[in-house]
């Protein structure tokens, strides 16, 4: 089975060498060499296949990871309120994918990532083409994922809000802040910290300062954003009636089922291993394996010690062992390090999610104290703990991980990182809090922002969507 | 680190060839090249195996997903019918998974799929052969997850009809049709339609017509086959007592638990990113990759299409925001591009699902109007909407997807394809009609399908399941 | 272009060689090798680099779906005990979790697989280094994932136990529990018969008697941990109150919400395609990816079987199609098929699933004759059926699937494997009982490991957690 052609052999030894010479050189011979190319030219292909289908195939089941999370907060937050209103907490939360969808796909996609045709750039402030996915002839496996990941991100950081502005919101005012926040504040957020050309963005090669802004999957950019919204939401709105007595002392108002609250905590986990490991975008060698993999432990260690430092803080200070408030915990905690979990430690992990319990804790008793009615503590969770995700990068990233010399302000990197870290908090925090501070205010000036008080007492799932969520025989015995 | 043994250096040298000429032979000397080709080869390999993985990966996560869709039906149906029926409707839900994994292995996978051994053909109208996995010895890991994928899918049309037939149908019926539609009447359908051997398969080289009927994930194979079954169930059963008043006006008869049907909503919608994406049954070069992300963007974008555009139409004539009725338009708009996801564009995917919202108004006013009672209204969404998908392909079917001249009417792509896709409607229908029309028509005449006047009246769970499914402590109050 | 320089081909001609010669050799010039080479080399790069991402993919979603057990267990938990207690159940679920993944870290993976540093091997009965993950600087992806998985598996061994000990516990006792069974007794199990080093581990080279002890995914290593764990505690509490009568016989307490009991079966169901497939450990070439798929297929025709023969049975000796026994029923044809899943045929399969159906039953049936109050079936399901499954091994694994000559008895491999098979189930019940049955026997006698009367009366919910799992306006009636 020489590789020499019979020509090639007639050549070499018209040439006058010998027949050990032609057996030498002919296992080299044109034709075995091109059949090698051509696998090897095909293996080079069909490598790259495997790697963008790779990664592919991490945001597809990442994405549908993130959007599962919609249910979580679904039965977290009917859950966590009263009886009466499960059915209109539960359309909107419903509708933050729905209208999520439509929205980010008609513009905050665009305002988000996209360019002008024939462009490879955008200002940094706002992305500029490439609405209703009008690029899309060239998008590839990974190209449409990554639409899908980052809606399911969109439609996250819409429904954090909702749990915050529970039980008095007037439906379409949600309605309304609901494709505002996904076709327009949000976006504009991803664009500045995770486009290419973002200002802050630690992805734009001549960014702000010579610095990046690092939040891997949202610590800022999603769950600040949700959080804040909320905030605003519940100042603008006002208490539920009877949510504070004479003196300002809170009354509690338990959620009417916790095992939906359970129920929605574990989902918000499991579908936090699609929110975390998945923002590495990539899982198709050994790099991106080690930092997806790792990503994902350090998820659960802060989750675990959010959960646990809230559990005796509780029986420290309520005596009680309290279920919906470990449930809380956990999720600061996963809030807290959902900026950090590629760059950090286990031990600084730990740390981090320990000090998000007491902040959950801490912003939680500060809401009571200014009369700030937020029936999930959506703010403590998302808003508060987001800044300390943010933060806690500035602090704590290590520079094995980052690569750079601009690393932990606590482990010798200088300042650098953690003035950009709190820049990028600041940008945030002010952007969110201006946008839909002012859109809630011209709501409520025009009163379509707060329900009536006989809807309130009546319930709003009687007065607005038809009847109640439960309709047990006999009275629920059965 | 010459490539060349010391035995060739010697060879070349003797035929009087100089140091200079030796050296760059040799570089391409027999033992350089042999283990070049070697690792060439062993990439090839490693390559196919990869390849090979890389579907396996995305069947058993799909498999897993649609799977879980039996978690949402069960959910979406034990939450939108009364609370004295529930063990019932949910020993059916929990069956279908479990008889229906026996008798697909059994016979079901093998008439869908199956040849005799030693042929590499079957008839065009049913599998032949591989009853109970006989072939299994030679299966890969594709080959595997391929039987988990295809049983998912066929439980899931089991179950679509129990909604249709809730609250009124002995257990034993819906056992024998479980049985009946999972071990036959579905498998039968999926031969027609996506085995190689099938007379209106695309996959068939030597196709009907010269045209096959285009169904990725099955708008026509599994929802419109489980949504005429349960309209044959509902219409052979009756409607419940007390549905329709003197006058056959509907009387409402609200779930007992709204939080579940969202719950069991957003689980299907979530089983859905296995469903379409799956379909693809590739995940491993650039090409696959790109389909399944394009698919699963469109699914997304139908979902959220007929979620808005049911929660305003119920708002412009029904004066409330319904919550189910959402629900029921995101199911609709899901179903009606589950045949095209992967042909069609962005804006014909939106105007698909919008009119999906339409006929699952129009068809469930139709229902009502011939006073058949489907609790779930499983028809209007898996069947007419099953119904229109498939068609929707026929219409809108672009050619760049599609890779050649048959494709969508509305594009200019001529009639044929939705002369198919008409005539595969028309089949599916009639088939599933008509067999389990006469099945359950023979059950009623032996009295064997309805429960009795008094068992109804009590509920099925105290007369049939040994007590009801909820025992709350003094009588609901906690 | 050839692949020649122009040194190159100066020098050969220059030997005396025509130009057709030259011709041909040049075709293999240096340059063009080099080229090539390097190309074979950087496939050869990329290709390990996406065997590593395939298989921390892998792990990564298969340790997603197996932390949603919990999600899993919790529901099925909360469904299947009374309304008062259903905080109390659920912070327990919750907190295995949590605490588990805090001891696993710490302690546990350490002791299951960690060697002192530059030691490479361990002793036989226990794990020596890695506390902390002190090793993790060098971790791959799918050591990182590794970890990950192997805690979602230790947090399901923990909260297998709280089934069986429900309505009745001190708090702080399941705590510890929880503590010691993740961080210590659950370890030396994995230790002893998954690590490399275990004295009747397969995989440990020089590996006791020559055979090693097949559990897959943990029949024996999971299951019967937590199932006997359950037993002990159970023991040690005695039933709860009225749970008896005057001469013994059970009084029926049934579970509040049979829904969240489905929900529950549902999730672990769709848990256990994680769970058995990811055990594998491996899906990046042909062989990993059949033995993936093949277990995803023999773990879905146990639970179908399990449910099915549970389903008759009921109906036979009981006359009620019993939704909480199908359940049950599934959830033991599961555990049964957990240790052999990938060493069996169908066939076998579906008989190791029904006989676990009887098992299921018997021990069932022998705990209330004994007076053992397990208000879940924890230790039938998991405990008993987990023994079977680790004996179905010895008896049906096919001698093609496991490459040597020590298969199943029944197949005729004779009486070694059979024999490994009794000593780890031996092993693991002497080891779990004694450990935990001493540990739960101290808490007895210092008080410390059951509630009082009266707070059993009243309800966990209101004595420790501060109030009611369910807070239904107007009694329930919505």
């Amino acid at each position: 089975m020489s590789p020499c052609s019979a020509a090639d052999v007639a050549t070499l030894t018209a040439s006058g060498m010998t027949q050990a010479v032609v057996d030498v050189i002919c296992e080299t011979g044109a034709t075995a060499i091109e059949r090698r190319s051509l696998t090897v030219a095909a293996n080079e292909l069909a490598i790259t296949g495997l790697q963008g289908a790779a990664n592919t195939n991490l945001l597809l089941f990442c994405s549908a990871l993130v959007f599962f999370m919609q249910a979580g907060f679904a039965m977290l937050c009917a859950g966590s309120i009263r009886s009466k209103n499960v059915m209109n907490i539960l359309i909107k939360n419903v509708l933050d994918a729905c209208v999520g969808a439509l929205a980010f796909f008609a513009v905050g996609y665009g305002l988000a990532y996209g360019r002008k045709t024939n462009k490879d750039t955008a200002g940094a402030y706002i992305g500029e083409g490439n609405f209703f996915l009008s690029n899309s002839a060239t998008l590839t496996g990974e190209g449409w994922t990554n639409f899908l990941f980052n809606w399911a991100f969109a439609a996250a950081a819409a429904t954090i809000c909702s749990g915050a502005m529970a039980e008095r919101t007037q439906f379409v005012a949600y309605l309304g802040y609901s494709a505002l926040l996904t076709g327009f504040v949000y976006p504009v957020v991803v664009h500045w910290c995770w486009s290419s050309d973002g200002w802050i963005s630690s992805f734009n090669s001549s960014k702000w300062s010579g610095v990046g802004f690092i939040d891997l999957a949202g610590s800022g950019v999603v769950h600040m954003v949700g959080g804040f919204a909320g905030l605003m939401g519940a100042i603008m709105l006002g208490p539920r009636t009877g949510r504070f007595g004479m003196n300002g002392q809170p009354v509690p108002m338990p959620g009417h089922n916790a095992t939906l609250t359970v129920l929605g905590t574990f989902v918000l986990w499991v579908g936090w291993y699609g929110f975390n490991p998945g923002s590495v975008y990539a899982l198709n060698d050994l790099a991106s394996a080690e930092q997806v993999g790792r990503s994902a432990v350090m998820t659960t260690l802060a989750a675990a010690t959010g959960g646990v430092a809230t559990l005796f803080l509780h029986r420290a200070f309520n005596k009680v062992w309290d279920l919906v408030a470990v449930c809380n915990g956990i999720l600061a905690g996963l809030v807290s390090i959902t900026a950090g979990c590629h760059v950090m430690d286990t031990h600084w992990t730990i740390f981090t999610a320990f000090v998000s319990a007491l902040i959950l804790r801490g912003s939680a008793k500060l809401l009571l104290k200014l009369r700030i009615d937020d029936p999930l503590e959506a703010f403590p969770i998302h808003g508060a703990c987001g800044v300390w995700g943010c933060l806690a990068v500035g602090l704590f990233a290590k520079k094995k991980f980052l690569g750079n010399e601009n690393y932990g302000l606590v482990l010798g990197g200088g300042g650098d990182l953690i003035g950009v870290q709190i820049t990028g908090v600041l940008a945030i925090a002010a952007w969110t809090s201006v946008t839909l501070g002012v859109f809630f205010f011209i709501l409520r000036k025009l009163g379509l922002l707060r329900i009536s008080g006989s809807e309130e007492m009546e319930g709003l799932d009687t007065s607005k969507h038809g009847g109640s969520a439960y309709n047990m025989e006999k009275g629920g015995m059965y």
